[in-house]
Formats: C-alpha cells, structure tokens, sequence
C-alpha cells in the first residue's frame, strides 16, 4: 500500500508563519513527525505531494528518510497548480501510483498512531472499497460530517449546523482506497470549478455504491491552518515527551547547567544547550540545539528552536519559538515567534484582554476567534523589536520587520515594514538641585 | 463598664479605599483588631456603632467575637445621620447604654494595649467623673490640646498652632465616663448645627465643673484618615508579627516552598501560600491564604492579601495589598492596591521625586502632603493596567478602571473609566537586511 | 631623570564625562595608576602639569604618593593657558626642569609598563639624543606616523592616509630628551600660532640633526579622547584584576555575601560591598566601596563604582559606572554613568542598532563612529531618569538634568534640562465588568 502525504499547502492563512509543513516540534519538522509516525505502525512506500516552494525541502527529507531499514520507498511530487487542492494533488500523484491500494493523509490533521493502527486492522478485512476515519466530536465543528447507513458511507454533508448531523464523525483527511483507481477515475468526470473536486469525486463513488466504511476515531485531532494551532501543537508534542525522549533526555543532556538552575518535569535540553544561574526550566519544556537559557530567565511550557537566547530576565510562557530568537528582560506569553526574531530589553506581549474574553487575529482580512483567552504575539522572521515596547494581544508581525523603542503595537504590521512612533519632548531648565541629594538614610534601609 | 467603639465612618478622605474598618492587616479586619485589643485588657461588653454601608458586616464580626469566652455582650448600634459625627454616635447608642460607666473608643485612633491598661487602672481609682487617654506629641501636630490645670481638664483647644500649645497632650477619641448619662445630657442640651457638637457637650462638662483627668499616652498612635495611614498601619503590624503569630508560623506554615526561595526574617505565609523558585521574601512581611510569590519575585516589608500572585520578576517593596492582586514583571514600591487589581507585564509605580521631596496627594480637590518622600500608587478595587504603563507617585486610581497599555498615568483617575493614550504609528519600508544579520559572535561572548 | 606627566586636558570630546584623568578605574583615579605604573618600574621624580580645573586633586594627589618610599619628588605645575596645548605645558614646567634628561608622558596614553620598561633600557646606551616610544600598527590609524631612516627619526607625517604610511610606528605621547633644554630651545624657537607648536619643536630637532630613535611598541594602548575609550580603559583595568590584586580579594573580601549570590571569574567587592539573594556577578567584575547588588541583579563585565545600588532585577553588563549611581529593574548595557545617576524602573538603555552597525556619537556637533556595535548610554553627573524611559544607543544626556517617566529619548540632552513627553490620555466610561472576573481557573495553572 501506497501512502500519499500532502503537504504542498502555503500556509496562506498561517501567514506570518512560513511553509507549516516545515515548523519544527521537538527538534523535528511537522511532516517529519508524521511520516515517522506513519513508518511506526508499518507503512513502509511513501508518495510526498510538494509545491514548487517546499519541494526541496521535501527531497531532502525524503533522502535522509531512505536510510531507515523500514522504508521502503519515498517519492517527492511536485503539484503544479497549487489552487487545484486535493485533487490536484490526486492527478500529480495519479502517473506515479496508478493503480493499488492507497492511503491519502493529510500532512495537516495532526492524530496519534492509533488512527493508523486502526486503518492497518481495518483494511485488512478486504471486504470495502474504502475507509475513511473519522473524528468523533463531542461538540458542533464546522466540518464535513459523514451520513452512514448500514454501516456504509452515503454522503459527506459540509457544516449541517449544530443539530443538523447527521452523525458525530466528522471526515479528517486520513482517506483509505482499496484501488487507487477508483478515485482517479472518478476525479477525471467531475466537472466542477471549485475547489472541491476531490470530495465531489469522493462523493460520486459513494453514490455509485463503492463500499466506503467509516472509521470512528476518538483520539487528539489537530488541523493545522490558522496560527494558533501552532500553540496546541506545541502543547501535544510537549506532552510526548516522555514517550519521544530516552528517559535520560529528560532533565538534561551534554547540557551545560549552572548549579544554581532550577530544572522540573519533562524538560529536553538538546545539545549544546547552556543554563545560567538562577535560571529556572519548568517542565512540559524544550530547548533547542546551543540554545541558552540566561540569568534569571524563566521557560515553562514551552518549545524553543536552536541557537536562541532567552536573554536575563526574560519569561517565556507557553509559547513557540523558531530558531536564532533573541530576548533580554521580556515577558513572551502565549506566542509564536518565527525564525531570527530578536526584541529589545523592556518589550513585552500582552496576552490577556481586560475582560479576559477570547483573543480574536486578523485572518485574511476577517477577525478570528482564536478559542483561547491567553494568546499574545505572532511573528513573522526576521524581526526586531527595540527596547520597552509593547505588543497587543492576537497582533501579528511580518516578516522582516523592525519596530522602534517604546511604542504600543495594537494592529498587524505587513512585512517589510519599519515602524515608530512619532514622539516629541518637552524640554525645560532644571530647577530640580540633583547635586544636593544625598541618600545616605534611603541607603541604610535596603537590606 | 460598656466600650463604645466608633466604627460609622465612610472613608471619604481615604477613597479609593473603601471602609476603612474592614482593611485587613494581618489577616483580620482592623476593626477586629481594634476589639480584640480591647478584649486582651479585660473588656467584656461593647457596643458598636456602624453605618448603613458597614452594619450587616459589623454584626457579623461581633456574631463571631460572642464565641469568645472572655466576652459578655456585643451589640451593634445603627448610626442613621452620619453627617451628624461623633454626637450622632452618641444619641444613637444613648438607648442602649442609658447610664453607667462607658469608654467611648474610635476604631480609627489606633494605640498600643498599654493605652487600654492605663485607662482600667486609673478608673478604678473612682474620684473622677471622666477620664481622657491623651497623645503626648514631641513636635505640634494639628488636633485637639488639653488645656489641665491642678490635674484636671479645663478645655480642648483646637488647633492651637505652634508654640500656643497649652500642654503637650493632645486629645484623641479615648473617652471615659463614670456615667454616660451626663454625656447625653450634655449633647441635648448643645445648640450648635456643626460638627463639634460632641466636642462642645464635652467642653461644657468641663465648664459644669465636672472632674476629667487627662492620662498623657507616650505610646504608637495612628489615626485612619488619609490613605498614606494605611502604610503606616502595615508597618505597625508588621512589626507585631512577633508577638501576634506563635513562632512556628514565622517562616512557613502549611505552606509550600521552593528549595531555592529565600525566606529571612519575620514573615507569615499563610495556609495554602506558594513560594516558587528563587523568590526572596524579606521580613517583616505577610502572605495572604493561597497566594503565590512566583518565580524570582521579591517581597520586602509588605502585606499581601488572600489569593494574590506576585508574578515573575515583580518586585514589592513597603506596599500593601488587597485580595486577589495580580502582579507579573512589575515593580511595585510604597503603594496601596485594593482587591481584584492586575497590572500587565512591565507596569510600574513610581514611588519617588526627582527632587525626593514628600509626595502631594489630591484629597477632595485639595493636595494634601502624605509626609512620605517614599510613595507610590493608590488603587481602589477592580482596577487593571495593560502592560509597560507607568504610575507616578501619589497617583489615585478609583474603583473599577481599565488603564491601557505603554502610558504614563500623572493625574488621578476616577471610579468606572476606560483609560488609553494617544498612539500613532509611522510606517517606512524597511531599510535593514534583518535576514542577513547573524549573531554567531555576539553569542559566543554570552556567559 | 625627570618624568612629566602631561594632565591638564580639559575632556571637552569626553563631555558629559568630568576631568578624564581622574575617572576612576578599579577604585583608583586614572592619573593615579598612570603614576603608579611609571614609580613601579623605578622612576622617581616627576612634575604633573595640571590646569585649573584639577590642580587641587593632583596636588592632594601628589602628597598622598610622596610617602611612598620609591618616590623622591613630585612636583604639580599649572598649565595657565591651556589651549597652548603640550608646548604650552613644556613652557609651564620649564622653570622647574631647567635642563637634564627628561620623559614626557602624556596621561591620557594608556600603556603597559613594558613600554617605560622598554626607555629605561635604551635610554641607559647614552647614545642618543631622545627617544620616541612609537606604537606598532597592523592597520592604518589616523595619526603621527614615524619616518625612519638608518634607525634614526627624520619627521612625523601626520594623517598620511592609508598605503602611505612611511612606517607601522605611530607615535604616542612617551618622549625621552636626554636634554631638556634642546626641547625647551627649540619650542622658544617656534613660531606656529596653530596648536602643533609641540610638533613643530619636534621636528625642528631632528631636522637640526639631533638623533632620535623610535621605539617599536607592541602593547595596549589607549587614548583617552571620547568617551568610548572610557569602556576600553574598563575592559583593559579588568584585565588586569588578577595582577593587581591579593588573591584573597578576589570573590569577596570583607564582604557580605548572601548565601544564594553567585560570584564567578574574576571579581573584586571592595570593603562595605553587599551582594543580596539570588544576585549574580560574573568577572571580570569590580564593586566599589559599600556599593549593593540587590537581589536578582547580575553585574557582568562591569565596573561599579562607590555607593552604588545595582538594585532589584537590574542587569549591567559591560559597563561603566561613576559613585553612587542608584538602578531598579533596568538594563544598563555598555553604558557610561557618572556619578550621583539614577533610573526609575523599567528605564533601559538600548544598546544595538536594528542593523547591529557601528554606534555613531555626537562629539561637538559632528556624528563619530564609535567603533562600537554594541554601545549603550553616555551619561553625565546628576541625572535622573523615571520609570519605563528608553535610552536609544549613543545617546549622551548632560549634567544636572532629569528625564521624565516612559519616553524615549534618541537624542543629546544638554546640561541642566528637565525633560518630559508630551502625553495626552483619553478617558471613556469602561465597559469591563472588571468585578466580574475571576481568576480561580487561572490561578490553578500556575506553578
């Protein structure tokens, strides 16, 4: 069985952040995780969808991926027209596979083996046509949720409305084909100029009565489209640590950590790593490759690239760093910092509204509820910051952007911009005698 | 005997603090203090006087105090008109009392235990109509003086000014009688429609030829008028924690404490309190029930309520707090902050002059010297401030005010505003080549 | 054999920074070590020539190291008209001199004692008329280049550019005359109304045939010209900590260290220091005479002068500080602070360019290329700075002046201003139920 990755999507709506697919967890790019979670369960031929911005990378993964004994094949595709969606990606795809059977994962619905584990017993059996999971909600989620009779999927119904499902399984791009073929065939009659080709070709083989099985699967679902899903993916590989990690990991390894330090919990040091004194590690934690954690700073709940400096007196709180991010005396709340990112002594990030309602981001022009009600700063690459300014809740900053000392960032800046605020002083004689004082008796207090 | 303890003033110099009886020191209301003070000399029965906003409060705190073995009777009195001052007081209480000995006490003169003692001493001498516990002053001090001849008191010269102060004692409200009944009296027999009806009923007592003797009292005497008095009286507690605590509580009670947190001096941590990593909480200091001292926070010389987190890297130096303050990277020196108060990140209280004069202070449109060069903020409850905004010294901030972000706060703001400043942006193309900077030799120089 | 110390230089470029010759360096005016180098390698007699400005200091001066018993004489002498320059000074000394060998030095030329070292050896063959210490250049420096030939000087060509340098030996201010009087003779000679008489003089003596050698010099050397060289004269003194100092000095001497303080490297607490919980101080380091590094502070790479307060959460790093400067919670980042300086908290200075180029400076109305990429705040004597205020790289503020709360100053502030912003809030009725808001769930996550 062929294993079909996608992974060519922009990350348009993730935007600062760049190529999603890319974004490391754990030391390790997303797609990575997912193709080594899909090895673990014994899939072993591998077809990666790519587009034009990615597909380096991609062969380059792939290559390292090949020196593994469980592999048997990986190819790198190249998916021309982007806007064509899946089912672009299926007729890239389409001259490599031919024909088989086929499992279609989505490198952006972010699940735990067992959704594998379970297509591997299920498929088995022999006796469908397909299989596709499902996540089984609790609560309305507006997606396409799967009609099912006797067992067998009819339809795939998009966003019923809460009341309106049809079931609680909602379709989650983990797509099994007995025959590849099959989707092919049907994806070369569907005449539609939308974007939703794939399912309206997926449809069209439910309705000419191939037998689909759907697939409840109860376990973490994570799409990964709008920034703050950086945060909940941060927040599920942290939590794997224990599972991902040699116990020895855990706590420090070939990391260089001041007496005085402070570390607790599930905590990965990767090489080279440095921790000053008094510097405090609170677990769930990562810090990245040659990475330092300086004097008095504090790291908790949080993922931190390689080569960063989490500078003195800095927090950082349950946020995401890429790679080379700088700080010095700042508090990091609940944000997601890109690559070469470096702020001023004094800059901060707000992360929590007045009224402590949900933080809502600018998504293409459209305000989001982003769900969470601590959610600070998203930043682009290459950005920097100068010393006392502050960010506002859910702002978002492009790339390659620099903003000046002492101002208050309450919008989204567009990359390539260089921001200040306008200032004017007032200036006066002095009449304060500053030579007079003496403070002797202030002096004698401190203790 | 029954004591008479004032409690019916509305705090209206002291906004934005609300009902001066009910701050809590140590834990406990003053007004509780003040009776059990009262209680500890062998006081057995007191009538309270409260207002309409206090009363229901008052009568539960007195409900409690019954348990006490050492009590015989509480009641709490209604003061209706409370424009009518202390003579309303009196008439208010008059059908309770009706005749006997009575000690009339204003819960916002706080003095030492020993003003109590000297009072059941010299009463029991029984030649005496009256007895006033007199504050020695050392330097002139705007009150009340008395005026004695051959050990007896002739009249209460108002405000005399320097240098015509006709002793050294000054009245404070400590009053005996060996029977109330010639106080009410008194009081219907005065014509007068301001607010020294009690004063002039007293004076005409001594004019009637009735013996008073004043008790001249060299011991700490706060009155509870201005919000400045409010550190004054944490200090005055703080510096009892010896004798009110048993000595297990001192440095850690039931509570949880980090190996690194440094503890030294005289310091309550109340049940349920939380000390992380590296904090330093230097006595004398008190920690309210389930508050957190975060990492790397210091407290010195403050109280702190229920409930309340010092947050990261904050700093509070001889301040006192409410319940439920919220606090993170702050600083936060010689202030007063009510209950449900939160500060962003790198919000801070200026607490001195340039020219480290005493601090002004606005009270009901007049400023008013608070005797203190070291002062800061005032806030009453359910305040918040966004992150990197400044408050200047002496400032005020009524109750119910969200305070934007990276502002300086120079005027007091009243109840129930929305406060931000005036922000405009300048945005250029930016010039700089942020993804050509590398810092691999910066970095290097880090230790 | 005389040797004569050229200090009247008044530091007009050094502005805002005082009398440069007595800036004081591990605890010792500059002047002072430069005369303490020049005794300890057996020299014996000296005239300081000093102006106005500092004639006192260098007399007490002089009196204090005339009891050290390797001294025969020192003698002070004014310089009257000082913009005479160093023939000015050599007319100043003349009536003292007289005649006999001689060796002028400026103090303001920092060398190792290798270079003395170096003209006590030659100056012994007796062969020469005078001899130059020349430093050793390995790239071009716009200064007096040496023209050698046949191992004698025949000129100086100043400035000669880049490529056309006539030697790598440029020349400093270290002169050895075997007579005095041919110097003396030949400035009387002069008749330049421009500032190079000295150098004409010069000149003239070896056109008249006189022979000089130059000495090839490969060590430290510093000018004391602008005020950065004032963090190169920091970097070059905490060198030199391990030579100066007992070993027993270093980490702490009579100090009063807290238990929880780190001190690592090479680091000097004079008598009096304080080093309170959790404070860091990394050498190379030196903490003047009952100075306090508060809690959480770090010092790195830091020269702190007398009586000052490192306070709460205040970082410096590679700085510069004059006596009793007073921080809270700032970044003082490779600054210069003169004495009787103090910030509000929060106050930072920025120290790096978005670009991480060179800082320029103002030095009497032109931008300076400091030669610094990292380079923070110049500060004169008696300033002030509130809370939340942001120094921009470079910048220099006068004496006497105060600088008002949460502004941004990114330029030269003159003597004697008080400065402020000009702010401007805006009040709405709040429409946050901040009552409301309770934080219990929050509260819960933190640990």
């Amino acid at each position: 069985m062929k294993v079909i990755l996608l992974a060519a999507g922009r990350s348009q709506r993730m935007k600062p952040i760049e190529d999603k697919n890319f974004l490391k967890f754990l030391g390790k790019p997303l797609v990575q995780h997912q193709l080594e979670q899909l090895i673990s369960v014994g899939l072993r031929d591998f077809v990666i969808v790519g587009g034009e911005h990615n597909l380096a990378r991609l062969e380059e993964l792939a290559q390292m991926l090949l020196n593994d004994e469980s592999v048997d094949s990986i190819e790198v595709v190249e998916q021309k027209d982007l806007d064509d969606g899946m089912a672009g990606a299926m007729m890239s795809i389409e001259p490599v596979v031919k024909s088989g059977p086929m499992f279609v994962v989505s490198a952006n619905d972010v699940v735990e083996s067992k959704a594998f584990e379970m297509l591997m017993d299920a498929k088995g059996d022999g006796d469908v046509d397909g299989i596709l999971i499902a996540k089984e909600m609790k609560e309305y989620f507006p997606g396409g949720y799967l009609n099912v009779k006797d067992g067998l999927i009819e339809s795939i119904v998009e966003k019923p409305g809460a009341g309106n499902e049809p079931s609680n399984m909602v379709n989650i791009v983990l797509h099994y084909f007995a025959e590849a073929k099959d989707l092919f065939d049907a994806l070369h009659k569907v005449e539609s100029e939308k974007d939703d080709r794939y399912e309206v070709g997926l449809d069209s083989l439910f309705k000419a009565g191939k037998k689909f099985k759907a697939l409840p699967y109860d376990g973490f679902w994570q799409a990964v489209k709008y920034p703050w899903h950086v945060l909940a993916l941060k927040e599920h590989f942290l939590g794997k640590i224990r599972d991902t990690f040699p116990a020895q990991r855990i706590g420090g390894w070939e990391a260089d950590i001041a007496l005085t330090a402070v570390i607790k919990g599930d905590v990965i040091l990767e090489e080279g790593v440095k921790v000053f004194d008094h510097a405090t590690i609170i677990g769930p934690a990562y810090i990245g490759k040659n990475s330092i954690v300086a004097t008095n700073a504090v790291v908790r709940g949080s993922m931190i690239g390689d080569n960063c400096v989490v500078g003195y007196a800095t927090e950082v709180a349950r946020s995401y760093w890429g790679d080379s991010v700088w700080t010095h005396s700042n508090y990091i709340g609940d944000s997601i910092l890109g690559n070469n990112v470096s702020f001023g002594a004094g800059t901060v990030t707000g992360n929590l509204r007045f009224d402590e309602g949900n933080i809502p981001v600018n998504i293409k022009g459209e305000k989001m509820d982003s769900g969470r009600n601590k959610f600070g700063l998203i930043s682009g690459n290459h950005v920097r910051s100068g010393v006392n300014t502050s960010f506002m809740p859910g702002v978002k900053i492009g790339t390659n952007v620099c903003i000046g000392a002492g101002i208050v960032i309450g919008e989204d800046i567009e990359d390539n911009k260089f921001v200040t605020g306008k200032f004017e002083l007032k200036q006066y004689d002095n009449k304060v005698d500053v030579a007079a004082i003496n403070r002797e008796e202030l002096k004698k207090k401190l203790s």
